[in-house]
């Protein structure tokens, strides 16, 4: 009886063997051992994916709050004049703050959908998803770096063609730690360029 | 006759839906049906992705040489000063020509890819190729517009915190050749935000 159902199981690939469906039959025959070692691997991929994401999360509040809190008062005032550099003084750094604060707030919503991944590491819908914010996430993300990294370098060398001094000689506090804000959020690029790379490689071992 | 075809194929699904292997049966069933419209709905998006990487060519390539030819000389002179603007008067729109001429260069060798996506549609290296490399451009060209668009801002609107003046009321033709490039390449930034999310269909649809 068991024997016969064996040939039975048997028989079976072999006739699909024919047909053109290969992909198919290989899912059949080799079945379960596949399925568990593609599912380790994309787990894996899931897991790194959820740590880079807890990462970048640090990294952009970082950044966010670095230039927010960057402000710098000059010990010498006059009687109308007191002289302050802030974040909220260039639209530029203030767009950094905003737009690197949706960024974080993004990657904490999308935290549940990196769970989900994990959990279920065949799941299509949610590395989709992913993919597809991350994307859109990334360019605002650039977008805020590179219009703050390209004020923080006229605040460092000014322009001499439009008559834009440097003011980084007096407020050499202010200009550091907008820098660093720059910096740290080139790094979160750098990460959500991984990110958007592991979605694509997950998805691809479909 | 007609009618008795009829019920045998009624009768064929209800049979089968009792066994667990839905999606198995389906591609046993309708087998070739089913990978020939696959295959050609993944044409129909590498043909798309063909006509966008053109049209991106094309709006970076206009974008690099409206930002390259922006250049105005005011037709008042002082013995020793001629008061002229050009692209390489600013940093960031040096940049930005560079880096945009570098997008559309890559644009350029990427559209044999695409053509191999299109011949091969199931071909999955072609499409993660593309996906990679068009995720690492878009943050250069992201970069190049946010930067520029932040020093456009600068030179319309002046700052009056740092005491750098808008040069926009003398360089009138100038700044509006420069918007006109930033608003462009940001154009190309939505196309390859597309591009994008076409080629991670592609790859789930595999």
């Amino acid at each position: 009886m068991a024997k016969e159902s064996t040939t039975i199981d048997v028989g079976e690939p072999s006739t699909v063997t024919k047909s053109s469906s290969h992909v198919v039959k290989d899912a059949k025959k080799k079945g379960f051992v596949a399925v568990a070692s593609r599912g380790g691997a994309k787990r894996g991929l899931a897991i790194f994916d959820f740590l880079l994401r807890l990462a970048a999360i640090a990294v952009t509040i970082g950044a966010a709050s670095v230039m927010y809190t960057a402000e710098e008062t000059l010990p010498f005032f006059t009687q109308f004049l007191q002289f302050q550099a802030g974040y909220d003084d260039l639209p530029a750094f203030q767009y950094f703050v905003i737009a690197v604060a949706v960024v974080a707030s993004y990657l904490v919503l999308s935290l549940p959908f990196s769970i989900v991944s994990i959990v279920r590491p065949h799941a299509v819908a949610p590395r989709l998803i992913l993919l597809i914010c991350d994307t859109l996430v990334v360019t605002l993300n650039t977008s805020a770096a590179a219009a703050a990294a390209s004020i923080t370098y006229l605040a460092h060398n000014g322009n001499q063609s439009t008559n834009w001094l440097p003011i980084c000689q007096q407020f050499g506090d202010f200009c550091q730690n907008v820098s660093t804000a720059v910096v740290a959020d080139s790094i979160a690029i750098l990460f959500f360029i991984v990110l958007i790379i592991i979605s694509a490689i997950a998805l691809k071992r479909h």
